[in-house]
């Protein structure tokens, strides 16, 4: 039994996220097993390294499944790549050690959301960018910002509905930076919760905006309310760089 | 009256290139007199430094065009930009001197080329790269580069048929860059021909592979004939720029 554990990038535009569904054949997992499961005439279940939301994109998501197989990665990969449609793309693949698990192997994750701050959206990066046209504090963003790195119950940062669930992440380092008219965010986390990202950066831009102090960020966390923090910044903006093992 | 002078930034996927054409609404050309004919309330001409062909890209496509008006040049940018489709962008306004010619005063263009050397194309620039998987020699790539910067009669080099303009041309520079899987040809030179570029980049490509020599350019220029050089690239690779004045 082998365990390949895939490398893959996405332009998630047009999907209904990661996670298979039922009659939703528009998922990244459901092309991945639907090709994996013709290649090795068996069904495969590919397991992530987590879910991305419909229209977030990923550079590096990672999953990994377990099969019978003389193939090596490298045919796998040139396999899957044949397949695939051009907006998903196997970039690494390799074995694994029997143990390894996508998801419960997690170390922390790297998640990178961009601005366009133009007056409007560049045309090549529009369907990877939220536009904001207008002047952005960025001095406050990064103090607002410095206030979520840490251990915290992140329930004020999260949609998450379900009860049964730990609502304590740690942020291990959030970093902003400006390259002409783009902003990255970028957010580097033991873990993240449904929308967690997306309503950092909404918070984050509400602060930018001057619309709130960057420390009130800390009675926002205390508060446990999702309405204490920010809008939802939109899907588009929001990339899952790499997951570190 | 008032001299515009707009700089464009383009995704051409969609177009059948800059100039407009009877009966086909879909150039940018098109697009943009259309709006302004709108905003001035008459027919506007929109003179571009010069054609781009269907399927090519640009960041910095130059035009202008006289109206009677007491519009600021960033009220037409604002409006432009209001009224522009998500892959056509105003990105400067100005006004010029009444004499200023966007073709007639060009001083030199500058392309970039992309090619994609992954095995698979990379998701977020697959509409703007060319994607060639395998080993290309940057170095005789180079050498052969070196050869066509210069004056010369560029006739091996275009699919042009129309005999009464001139083929000499003057390449002021090429420079070949790789940055991780990409590799940026960059032109740049006082005019170009029909095709030219992309027929560069076909030829300096098949050196790069090892089919022709970087000396055999030398003689594919003095032949004059178009099929002495290689293949056309893919107008997807294109992009202009920047136009020099």
């Amino acid at each position: 039994m082998k365990n390949f554990c895939l490398t893959v990038q996405y332009d998630g535009s047009r999907y209904k996220g990661w996670a298979k569904q039922k009659n939703l054949e528009n998922t990244i997992q459901g092309k991945l097993e639907n090709i994996m499961s013709k290649l090795f005439n068996k069904n495969v279940e590919v397991l992530g390294s987590g879910r991305t939301d419909a229209g977030v994109h990923a550079k590096g998501q990672v999953c990994n499944f377990h099969v019978d197989s003389d193939l090596s990665a490298q045919e796998v990969m040139d396999y899957a790549n044949t397949y695939l449609p051009e907006d998903i793309a196997v970039v690494d693949a390799k074995e694994a050690s029997e143990r390894f698990h996508a998801r419960y192997n997690v170390g922390s994750k790297k998640y990178v959301y961009t601005i366009d701050n133009a007056s409007k959206p560049n045309v090549f990066q529009r369907k990877y960018t939220w536009n904001i046209p207008g002047k952005l504090n960025l001095k406050a963003m990064r103090i607002a910002a410095s206030n979520l790195v840490g251990t915290f119950d992140f329930t004020s940062f999260t949609d998450l509905t379900k009860t049964n669930k730990s609502t304590i992440k740690t942020i291990e380092k959030i970093e902003i930076e400006k390259k002409g008219d783009f902003i990255f965010i970028s957010v580097k986390g033991d873990g993240f919760l449904y929308h967690m990202v997306r309503i950092i950066v909404g918070t984050l831009v509400e602060v930018g905006k001057g619309e709130r102090t960057p420390e009130s960020i800390i009675a926002t966390l205390k508060e446990k309310c999702r309405r204490e923090a920010g809008a939802l910044a939109p899907a588009k903006g929001l990339c899952l760089e790499k997951v570190y093992y």
